[in-house]
């Protein structure tokens, strides 16, 4: 079972590649970050996203996939941009035909340290471990990345477990 | 010169298509709605737009496309929600290789009306004015979007001119 997760952004879109073995083990495929230029115009940065998602999808052929929840309490320009991007990568992932799970962010690091109000060092240390890692992987949307992708592994087992 | 107007959405996402001839006289080639189902699953409704739009552009072979901006001062979920169909639109434009403008509401209103504060019905009767209707044209983001192209269209021809 090979879950992509997503931490949705326009400048910096994280992405990350977790494999769950049948004896439940985790191991980290890829992950990273798909840039994009400020001074680009939006719609040419939306396609570069929507385009190099696509091309990981081709590439890895997730059996699922991930996206993290925006939450914003104030910068509603902010949050805006973000969920542009945010609208081309649940495009591209609906395309591919994939499962696609939604997870708010204090979800995700609850699945991961067992506490919605775990700091980002904690979360990236967990990742670590979870996916035995040698160093924390950086930057920080890429790990982001990584703790839904393991947050929807943790998920869809329980939710295999209890339909038993 | 045909130019694709569009007021985005996710429940219903506008659409006007409006032609200027060479006297500089507009004509309405088309407008209406694009909708979806509240509850079906958010990527679906972000497919369906963006094919269904992709679909408009074959038909009608518009040479420029003009997008509304958002503006929320307060309600930040209903932002993310449209903000998200707003990222499939400029993709599918942006695919379409078409020039895309955008432009902030009251930008619209000062356009058709010639007043930033112009209210919906002040708008509408302008367009359908401007466009020759019988009848005002609806639903109401319909009406906004065939504004949004005229105001492209008034946008393109000064930008012209101050070439000149």
């Amino acid at each position: 079972m090979l879950s992509l997760g997503i931490d949705p952004g326009t400048a910096s879109l994280g992405y990350g590649l977790v494999r769950e073995a049948d004896d439940g083990s985790l191991a980290c495929v890829d992950y990273g970050v798909i840039r994009t230029r400020a001074n680009t115009p939006m719609p040419q940065r939306l396609k570069h996203i929507h385009d190099e998602l696509v091309a990981l999808i081709e590439r890895y052929q997730p059996d699922r996939a991930a996206v993290e929840e925006l939450f914003f309490a104030r910068n509603v320009t902010t949050a805006i941009t973000v969920a542009q991007a945010r609208g081309v990568v649940l495009l591209a992932l609906q395309n591919a035909g994939l499962p696609i799970a939604e997870y708010k962010p204090n979800a995700v690091k609850q699945a991961i340290t067992g506490y919605g109000g775990a700091d980002k060092t904690q979360m990236q240390e967990m990742v670590r471990l979870l996916l035995n890692l040698e160093r924390r992987p950086r930057p920080d949307d890429a790990a982001d990345a990584l703790a839904v992708a393991i947050a929807d592994l943790h998920s869809f087992r329980l939710a295999s477990f209890s339909t038993v």
